[in-house]
């Protein structure tokens, strides 16, 4: 199965609707309704609920709006599938989605028909000009939003086959071998005064603008990720046990949680590493760039290996550059940078204001794509952020440091 | 559908071999695969879980001991349908049953098939007569085992369903009506010298034996359980506010929780209370008798009545009587004994012995059967225990006094 | 110092009162004012809170009754030293009494000098002769009262010191040494219908009453306490680490708080165990009897040495031979009775009932007393309790049997 | 009694070292030992434990390293009074610290004048230049520690006090009436790149270096700091229970917290509302700056007043205008910043490179100085910093908008 949908560039809108649409069922296709039904952890969701929660996007903020004599295909679907919006209303507790065994898949299958049925008649409806732009602008907002539930979809369906003592794979297909790694280079830059943020007409989100100035001292960017190879030598050199190179906070995260290793790597009694992958148990492969890192871990590793996280402005100037590799479809990299407004960020009336600006405390932001991003979901500006302590997304590292 | 099995008696063992079997698929007949997978909290197990329990229970000490060639269906299971018996090694964590969507429902059903064919092999068997006797014995404490369970799949289930906001039935059929609840008599007993736990060749749990003299004092039995229409007059009265009528822990139980009526009660803002049944949300019966009451509330709603929990030993020696109705098949009711040994109370050696004395400790013992037990599963000995904050069971309360 | 107080026996009421008042205040006289301010946690109580909180009760339940115009020493007390009546109206928060940094002891000493001088007024004053015997039945109980608080003094001391990197001695005066302990006898009781409860005119709880019978089967009882040597070769053994000697609730309390050993044993690098004591660290004494258990802990012992727990009545029916060595005065003897109340038990009227009746449920019953039990509140009817995991108390075990 | 040391500026380095520790014990006497010695929540900690560290922190990075034939003043100090120096050894837990009955005051007031005897004997040594440089600089970091523990002895104390039902103060002088707060304007600053950061030879801390280029936009400051009159006006509109107005993180805080007011705000059963000071409850002055918010209050207040929380540069830059007022020495002022590293922040080897940089995650900037800052203590680029919501420090808000 190819985890990425087709390209989507130059798609008129419906057919992006339905391409985008069409991929989020693919990526639930090697899953059984028991697999789809279950969550692991508060932070992650059901894949059922991910697929109702998408639709719902489109239900609420779109069909309810325009939809002439609208109605819900379930009123308490209102409540069952609002992730985090206040504006419209109640929302079912989140550490609780795992028990929603109802409605059944194919009810949330059934679901996602209407929707797609009803929004494929408001598309070709005869529409004024600015209603129509209103339209399109929602409906790219509710398919950037679905791509986002797509890369969930497949962490946390990692992290539910993780729970299980017999570590089933999501992918038969046997895992590509990864080429050896190119050894590291520091790539040099100038610094100066940059322009940060998304510019353009194209889509971003709100999180990415306004565009502004930023003055960037000069520094240097590691050529690649660090690799499994790598971290497993600062894993080896006692790192994890060794105060001194750790933020206080993470060296309470990791002496509270016993953590000793990266989220998915296990060795055995013989001392030999896996790692648990999206096609089941795996050999470490020392090649492939480290993954599954907290923002604590990373930090530590670049601590005792003489460098430094980059910031996120540092991120966005170098991405330019053609000296730098696995900027995108690797891991999402973590940066120095905490999650906040840009300079005269400006959040959007009513419920859609929710959408990134009440997040910005307590988070850091990751810059690049990953593995598991759709492809048309990739841009220089994104700007994608999680807790320090967050350990099941494909987080990994580029080093950074003074030039 | 009938919640209750076929009657069992004078069957011989094969036959109430496959009527147990067969019943605990009867019981998960109305549930989705989905259903089947969640787990709502701690103390309840998912339905499939319970459907391979008690297969692995046939598995572990049936099979695994006599059958010639023994080899495991799946290795992981072992640990993984392992409920708390640390003779037999590793446990899957119990909070985590929910997360079990592999093995698949299906693979769990062609567990019990195996396991059925293998047992029906082992039944039909050449064995000599000491051989026979232990595998009859043991069959005997498995189907056992499995009609507790049984009562647990629909305890379980109602829990589970009623976390959802569409509040589904389990069950399709209307409820049934109940006649008018009898005025209450107060039946006397005049104590003594008692005889107390199990007596004759039936089989019984180890937890009701060795029977033994305990003396008793004359009291009162009332002549039924208590109805809902009583307890509600409680409720109206303030009950769950006069911390005078509490124990302490009780209280502190109510308040830290913010608990106002018993666990499936809701009342409506026009002030009509439903109660959630396994036929969904129904009109409080104020004849029925009250049910998923904790030790505490009907502890505070005895001290309020102006009587008291009857002792297990009072129950017992009571329940031979004729004057007293729905001893069976309502509600368990609560006793003030704790649960604990009898006098001379020995323990089987190996992990059988697990099954009853290590929870002895810090819960109160039941008494009767409720409307969710299996009728051959029905004793005047029998001694069921929760701790005292349980509510999720079918637990009722019957008043005793001093005579 | 004498941690006991003068024998009381056949003294006049108020000579009585002042022996067992000025008896609290010798307990304090070692401790610093910082000493008797502090909490160790929330079960523990600061020495300050005692004093003051048995003052309280003479002040609430006698002086607010019987005094004429009665005027509280200070209204803000009312709230601030009652333990748990919910009867009196609002409490303190129990874990927050170590921030009562105001009263400071200075007041807190003037309000016991207060409330003495008021109370030897009303001692001294004339009174109808219902009116003093109700005065002679409340000072009575707020004297045995006091009593039980001294013991808690005693125990919450040794428990704050512990806390301290320091380990200070509460007593300067070396431990006296123990005698080799004898080796152990088992005395037969023939068992039979017996009463239980106290009988007589003296003074007993609530708890101890109604006088009662009960069948108690024959039964053998050890005839001293296990010794700190015997439990010392339980743990090595590692018994600790066997899950089948354990109460299914005492081995997660083993697992989860990593207890390998009784609460103030420490083993040093070379393998010799200490005791924390009243006198400071000591070397652990192996003829003494050993100390500090939960109930889990003796029970688990218990089990491993081939024998089991008494229960409450085969102590009581047994404290009269004198066949039997350390009854009294050593360490409180863990039962393996539930703390209930006997057939006909009596809640009293008013607040006063609330000091027994509402912590029957999840205690259990401790026979005997200890060294830090007040000579004159033994009695072999008294029943002490606490939870199965209270291990600062000085709780020991007595190891019974069949006959 | 002067919250503030006298002024320090210009005085030898003896004569400062005198006058900053003679401060600290002038702070503790109003208290008494039974006061000092009281821990009223994890984050604060007691008076004597302020002292003692304090002290510690002399004798561990200086006497230890520089005073011939060193031996500690007592050895257990060494893990009691460390803080949280990971490279100095072990630590008492933080949590703990109100336990520490033992040393008494007196020995802490003891083991504060041998250690000023030991450091004014070092002081008077001969020493090289390079040692002596070393020396005084060693000295000025422990002033400049020991009056951050000036300020948290004042907000701990305060803590403490306002536990108890009595309410008292601790300074007893009448409060000083404050004069009617002017009218806020907004002064306009340009921006553009700006030199952020401790410049010259005074002494500053590792997180103000180095000093660095930022590019500030255009923006507006708010003249003074919103008063209790005008947050009052917030509260009384219903911002507590308005979820638009609040970050993510912040609404969780308020419905799960039960937060309706500022931390030390009360309002009684007429509606009248009280703030408790360190003189003791005092009703509410509208005129003085609102104080002990969150920076999830003060960002919701800001968003409801239409404005935003100014950045750390924008601060700073702003700081040399002579258009603002209570820029210092009313209350530290919320920052929008993430407390981070300078680009270039270089920390220090040893365990005095704990000082600051591993505290750089999850807290925010404050600007400023409060009523409890230490006179010398002030700069324009000094950087406070405390978790989003921590509410028992003089904190309060200074508004920011677009210019």
């Amino acid at each position: 199965m190819d985890m990425r949908p087709p390209q989507l560039t130059d798609m008129p809108l419906d057919a992006r609707y339905s391409a985008v649409r069409a991929h989020t069922l693919a990526l639930a296709a090697p899953l059984s309704d028991e697999d789809c039904g279950a969550q692991s952890m508060p932070d992650a969701s059901p894949v059922k609920w991910h697929m109702a929660h998408t639709t719902w996007f489109f239900e609420t903020f779109i069909l309810e709006r325009m939809e002439p004599d609208f109605a819900p295909f379930h009123p308490a679907f209102r409540v069952l599938f609002n992730s985090y919006y206040n504006g419209v209303g109640d929302k079912h507790p989140r550490a609780q989605r795992g028990l929603l065994t109802r409605p059944a898949m194919a009810q949330v299958r059934a679901y996602r028909a209407d929707v797609d049925a009803r929004m494929a008649r408001l598309l070709a409806a005869e529409l004024e000009a600015e209603q129509r732009a209103v339209l399109e602008m929602l409906i790219t907002l509710g398919l950037q939003h679905e791509q986002q539930h797509q890369e969930l979809i497949l962490t946390d369906v990692k992290h539910l086959l993780a729970q299980s003592a017999l570590l089933p794979a999501y992918l038969d297909a046997p895992r590509a071998v990864e080429t050896a790694a190119a050894p590291v280079a520091w790539v040099n830059f100038e610094g100066g005064l940059a322009e940060i943020g998304h510019a353009g007409d194209g889509f971003c989100f709100d999180n990415e603008l306004p565009r502004h100035k930023q003055y960037v001292a000069p520094f240097q960017l590691a050529s690649r990720l660090v690799t499994n190879g790598e971290y497993l030598a600062f894993v080896a050199a006692g790192g994890y046990f060794n105060a001194a190179l750790w933020l206080a906070e993470g060296w309470d995260w990791v002496r509270t949680q016993g953590i000793k290793a990266p989220f998915y790597w296990h060795q055995d009694e013989q001392g030999a590493w896996t790692e648990f992958t999206l096609h089941g148990a795996q050999p470490l492969d020392l090649d492939r760039p480290a993954t599954h890192l907290s923002l604590f871990e990373a930090d530590a590793y670049a601590h005792w290996a003489g460098a430094r996280l980059p910031t996120e402005a540092e991120w966005e100037v170098a991405s330019a550059s053609t000296h730098l590799q696995q900027m995108f479809g690797h891991c999402w990299q973590w940066t120095s940078s905490s999650y906040a407004p840009y300079p005269g960020f400006q959040v959007a009336p009513g419920a859609l204001g929710e959408y990134n600006g009440k997040f910005m405390l307590n988070q850091y932001v990751l810059r690049g794509s990953s593995c598991a991003t759709p492809d048309g979901h990739t841009r220089a500006t994104y700007r994608n952020f999680f807790p320090a302590g967050a350990r099941w997304q494909f987080t990994g590292l580029r080093l950074a440091r003074r030039h």
